[in-house]
């Protein structure tokens, strides 16, 4: 049996979805059953129920979007830097591996020799380098509170997407703005994300980060362009002429764009397809609200 | 009637001692009382005893020293940063004015002009500055967390101290190291910051940031030299040669020395001696345990 923190959220349903595909036990505890943002109830519990390893898919994200946390800090910082904190704890005092969705908005840009941000370079869109939204600062916090902890896989999320639309779907929402902002990103495939969590702890994968995102990177651009292929939109897009002008007039806190390398996860054997074939997929299955 | 959030601690005593001493009514609550941590919790509880004011002393402070911070960083973060955003949503929905301990420590040396950081000043040792031990950055985050926090009042205390020895007090903490580094600071006389709290509350001052430190600012080595001079010590004291001497073999997280402007309160009105005049104060009434 498994424990699923987070799983009524965009992440948490996917995992559980898979899960049940694959025919596994788990429980998925809610947060007013037991609160697991408090590390005796939650460790209480994990002593009761002795789950093989716990998924943290638990964390706060913005509504409509990343901008609403600069105002929730607070929150933005219990459920992104503090909650690792309490599961690490109440995990290691227990020995119980665990793994958790971190994010790679903790990155901006490419990598010097452009082949995307690997496992073991240091996050540049943080508090630290003073340059990030406040949802990307406490996510690399939540991060550091992991340095050197037992037992722990770190799977780094970026930009989800599946055949699904939803308005956390990344294709969704780039079909519903009228405006653009043409950047370069890595994106991670909803399904195949929650697949590779599930095999990194099924198969014992080493601890540490995993980049998981689908290998390649794509241009907001790009992605029209697919959707419009497919058929999933006729609309007519517009692009902001640069990101200066996106943050003068529909953004209050600056985007990660960035490109992550998932070379580590694919050598490893976990299924990760090539971000076109992803998106590609995705778009003929595309199951409209 | 006004509540008390933190009254066990260091600070929050030194409070409750003041209050009394005014003949105030209060409630210094505890956590297993009420969850002040839990929003809801906080507000139905202030909700039902309707409070002048909230005044905040709670928080987390590493024990022995701030290197603790850097071990316990979830529960540094979780005190530090989010709890004040707890307590600002709490009260404002319900408008009740409130007061948070906040610390000088989020600066690190003196101002330009050399008459020390003021309210207006921008924290220059925080996460965004690189610089700063874990304490720091989460009390720095604090302040960030209340920008523009109505009805809310920002005291920042810096290395309390009075005349009862303990080891959370500043005199106290000098005397029982055997080396010492050599560094100026503005300083905190203990009843005397409770009490500029508590009249900032009473006198309803404008809200926003207020530098409660003593006028004037000390090196180490003209405390312990006061210390002796008044008796309370008479071992041989070694300083280190160089804060990289310091931090190679003493301590494991950078610390904030740095000189406050309290000119603003003291133009207020609030009562805050000369730090020389309050470190002899204490002296002379010392009390050993």
């Amino acid at each position: 049996m498994l424990v699923l923190l987070g799983g009524s959220g965009y992440v948490g349903q996917a995992m559980q979805k898979r899960l049940t595909a694959r025919g596994m036990k788990y429980h998925s505890i809610a947060r007013a059953e037991i609160d697991y943002t408090n590390e005796a109830s939650l460790r209480d519990y994990l002593r009761s129920v002795r789950p093989r390893y716990v998924l943290n898919a638990a964390g706060y994200t913005g509504r409509p979007n990343v901008d609403a946390c600069e105002i929730h800090q607070a929150q933005c910082l219990a459920g992104n830097s503090v909650l690792p904190g309490i599961v690490r704890s109440a995990c290691e005092e227990l020995k119980i591996p665990w793994g958790h969705v971190s994010s790679g908005c903790i990155f901006t840009g490419d990598s010097e020799n452009s082949s995307g941000f690997r496992e073991c370079d240091t996050p540049n869109f943080t508090f630290r380098q003073d340059n990030c939204s406040f949802y990307s600062g406490c996510k690399a916090l939540g991060e550091e509170v992991l340095a050197e902890a037992e037992r722990c896989w770190i799977w780094r999320l970026r930009i989800p997407f599946n055949h699904i639309d939803s308005p956390r779907n990344y294709i969704s929402k780039m079909l519903n703005y009228e405006r653009l902002l043409d950047a370069t990103n890595s994106l991670s495939h909803l399904d195949e994300f929650a697949d590779a969590c599930i095999e990194c702890t099924e198969q014992e994968y080493e601890y540490g980060i995993w980049n998981l995102t689908n290998p390649g990177a794509v241009t907001t651009r790009r992605v029209i362009e697919l959707a419009q292929k497919h058929g999933l939109s006729d609309k007519e897009f517009d692009f902001f002429e640069s990101e200066a002008e996106f943050m003068q007039t529909a953004a209050n806190t600056p985007r990660s764009n960035c490109v992550l390398d998932s070379s580590k996860a694919v050598a490893a054997g976990l299924s990760l397809s090539h971000v076109d074939d992803a998106l590609e997929k995705a778009m003929k299955n595309w199951v409209s609200r």
